[in-house]
């Protein structure tokens, strides 16, 4: 087979998210096998649009693999939203001479890449880099294992003084749309309960289930709260709500916040990244276009990104009831 | 429909791994959800053998899913493999009205189980506990994850060392029959090169490859060797082997040993160990034997225990092709 | 010499620090050592007014020495403040037949111990165990060096996030009244400036430190504050601040909070406890009473609590000016 | 005063340790505060032989306080043991117009850096960089703290697996001469014996220590052995000697090897290293030279570094008499 591609670049967009400069690195090196030329593009779409392209080879990437964050740095880029914004990325990737690329990043990133792939018919593939988990047509994104083992190790560190003191804490932790960080936090650590977006089952039950918690024996309690859950009520406000209610708790907030996006990816994160990496760059050699690249059942898959943006991951019902029976 | 079931036991078997409290942990409470008895085993067969059984509630197995070892304790057992050393422990169930149990181990342990359901008729599922990830009928085993990644970390702080002095390490990991810890860890640690059981390329590929990696301006490098790989040569012998072949290194070796087995599990393994407990119970529950729960696709699925226990998960041939573009 | 003292009382009182477990070990190993009896008192001074004592034996503290928390709990206790509770706590030691007791906790814990010392006449001696390094008469108080690595392992994991979109993070750690963790953390990970109680630079040195360190080109910014900052702005208001006066910023705030008091001890804060609880036992067999245990020069010294407790540590100017060298 | 240095230099020479990366940060970055040149030397003194010279700026160590190993490269050079070596290295520093050097090491790096300050003048200070604490005149040696930690988190993970089985674990530390991390880790990992270069208490002894372990109801136990004991016998012969003598034991050995040289510094070696750096700098502006930092009481001290090559800094009896109690 003939291939077209001379030259393909990569980048990072939106939050980062641990993985994502093993994924850079799988790129790279999968170009270097494959004997085409790799760009960097850093800083994302703005980037694209400034033409700061650097071509990198199989060294560019070295001892990056373990390396949180991205060195491509990312950014959200409002002219990348406007037809004039895209126009000039075009004729930046021209004037390069690249081909194609490959996005790694959240929804965000890849409705920019949708776009742009149907106007100028730059052949793209992305690769989900996000905490969330929050990507359909992929059952982990990058950097989820290695999120959720950074808020299980807290939490951890958190019950170390909740049980000297009998105390009740409520630990926030990212997941504006969807509650998989919270829910299997939840179960890792053994929370007393897990508030989600997914369902809302009132402030009543978090008290019943607070009052059997303490009549149980148990010494602590640990509420898990994802930042988007649907009481209505944030962190501190639960904190007021069960300490007018329920005062035989003495009650404490974590915000877990940003310490979650970051750290050396976890084994399972760099396996994956590098597998996508790989996925990535053969797919756009083989002249697909438009997907993104997953994990289904073990096995690379891919999903058109028009797809992948569209909905989330489902929340596990299995896992929500594991969740239930282990909090007895 | 009719629950025979009054009282479950549940026991730890064989070589210990990382998530195997929390499986005992998710057993215990999902006895007490449904509400039946539940008995702890202590040391494996050798405690069934000699009744060495403790009750156990809901409150029994507080603060242990992030605990390393088992709180059950193991070991492996010469009696059970014989008819009067289970004759004994049929007995002692028997005398403490024990109807089922669910048993957290490798291949020899579940061995043990399935003769035993065949001439005792006692109930048993299976749980796979052990770092090797070597048993058919599930993706994951209870342990790999944690295991991986403190091989990953322990080879992350070599490379530091490595890289200062521009040295080659062969760094031995656990896998006696199947290499999935060496070449899951050869990928994410940026492993020069693996070398596992499933294929042995010759001691004269190595050599290439430490050439290649030495001319193209690799500053360290790291051989990752399962315990169990065909060169014919332990690491030791093959750090001689390198030194008369190819003098242009100077060669390491480290043998990471027992701390593979230890630690606190990984989220990913808590909430597996947590999703198996619940299922197996359930299982047993709904009348089922003699068949191990394990995870495909995300999803909690049932095997014959002589189905599991016949061969292993195949190495991935995907993944070794991913580790060779890596290296480049 | 004769041995008036035959049984020994240890507790744990106030915030909880890590190494309270390991002192606690020491205390009772001690004992055993010594063969004299030992009782733990459980949460505080609390527990020691309504007599909740517990013999304690070498193996009653098996593996607790790399728990974090405290297996005895903590309180802090009003009722001990006043002379009713202070008496019906001596009847209790003396009904239990206690001599003397060991009270591992913060300057709180040591004021009621020296009051009831001057009451009672029951000797006391007092292990400094709070992460914030606060407890005049010893260069480390036991739990500081966890908290402080703690800190900085979070601080680099929010460095990955900050550096990969360029951002400045203002990160609070605790500290009211001092500001040795933020001094310490700060120059431990590198923060552009640090913010701690015992001095006010005002905030125009904030923004010039975070102008020129724009300029420098230096792409991204942690600034550390204590809680207990002279500045009058908490973190959320510093944010406020330099989005309006320094607009090229994009700000993030992260309260690390209570994983600050929690974990495993680290290596240094074992053998400081092991240490402490030894010398404490002996004080207490020499016939020493109403003092504080502390290490000075890596020694093992002995302080009246009545100074301990009048006095912080003073913050190291040395440190502060090497602070300042390293944000250039 | 008139300041005649302008151009300083700094190496790490001999085996690397965590916290070297932060040293060198701290050398450069106050170069540039103080206004004076800074170069590296690459690859110790065999690139001060080669020339091997790079200017660095404060901008040059951003994002590696954190970091494991040495950026600049280390290694054990035959050359500069000769006078033709040195002399060599003479004309380099000369032609480069450097005028004064920090060298991070051990004891062999600082005898050549003594020998070269006598031969020609060029002033030199010595930062003690090594896992061992086995310098004269500090306290703490640069990497000690995060060897002992990382040690002392793998026997954590070693006791799960001992725990869970009732075995009995020789593990291997590093200490040719010394028996610092062994003890302490000792100490802090809760093991039952230790064997130390500098007490040979016999192989009866721990035959009976072991023996009254076994007694007492401990279920498992761990001797640390440091490289350098004075039994005669390594860790593998240690097992076959106690399975021989004591069979009541099951006995595994664990050699922990390099990973105790690698691994992100902890906050202690990276405060340490910053405040040696500032030391190191401002003592040569002040025309000091032939010195080496040290930390004594919490002080920066200076030392002649041929006091500080002469003796290893003793064990601490007291800390042998804790270790002794402990084991109880």
């Amino acid at each position: 087979m003939q291939n077209p591609i001379k030259k393909l670049a990569v980048l990072t967009s939106g939050g980062d998210s641990p993985g994502m400069n093993a994924a850079v690195r799988a790129v790279v090196r999968t170009c270097a096998f494959m004997e085409i030329e790799c760009m960097a593009i850093y800083r994302g779409y703005e980037g694209m649009i400034e033409g700061d392209f650097v071509p990198f080879n199989a060294r560019s990437v070295n001892n990056i693999i373990n390396k949180g964050g991205t060195i491509l740095k990312s950014a959200r880029c409002e002219e990348f939203r406007t037809p004039e914004g895209r126009q000039k990325a075009y004729d930046q990737l021209k004037a390069a001479g690249i081909d194609c690329f490959v996005v790694i990043g959240g929804d965000g990133s890849f409705r920019g890449a949708s776009i742009f792939y149907k106007e100028f018919g730059i052949p793209v593939i992305g690769i989900p880099g996000t905490i969330d988990n929050d990507i359909f047509g992929t059952q982990f994104t990058l950097g989820f294992d290695t999120a959720l083992n950074t808020v299980v190790e807290a939490i951890d560190k958190i019950r170390d003084t909740a049980s000297s003191h009998s105390r009740l804490f409520f630990v926030e932790v990212m997941g504006r749309d969807v509650g998989h960080i919270a829910l299997n936090a939840g179960v890792a650590a053994g929370a007393e309960e897990t508030l989600i977006p997914e369902q809302n089952l009132g402030l009543e039950r978090l008290l019943d289930s607070l009052k059997r918690s303490k009549k149980s024996g148990k010494s602590s309690s640990i509420v898990v709260v994802a930042e988007g859950d649907k009481t209505g009520k944030n962190v501190f406000e639960l904190k007021e709500y069960v300490e007018k209610n329920l005062p035989i708790y003495d009650v404490r907030v974590s915000v877990l916040g940003h310490i979650q996006r970051g750290g050396s990816p976890t084994a399972f994160d760099r396996v994956l990244a590098s597998r996508m990496g790989v996925k990535a760059v053969e797919s756009l050699l083989e002249g697909k276009a438009n997907l993104m690249v997953g994990i289904v059942a073990n096995e690379m898959v891919l999903t058109p990104i028009d797809d992948a943006v569209k909905g989330h991951t489902k929340i596990d019902r299995e896992l929500i009831r594991v969740s239930d029976i282990m909090t007895i």
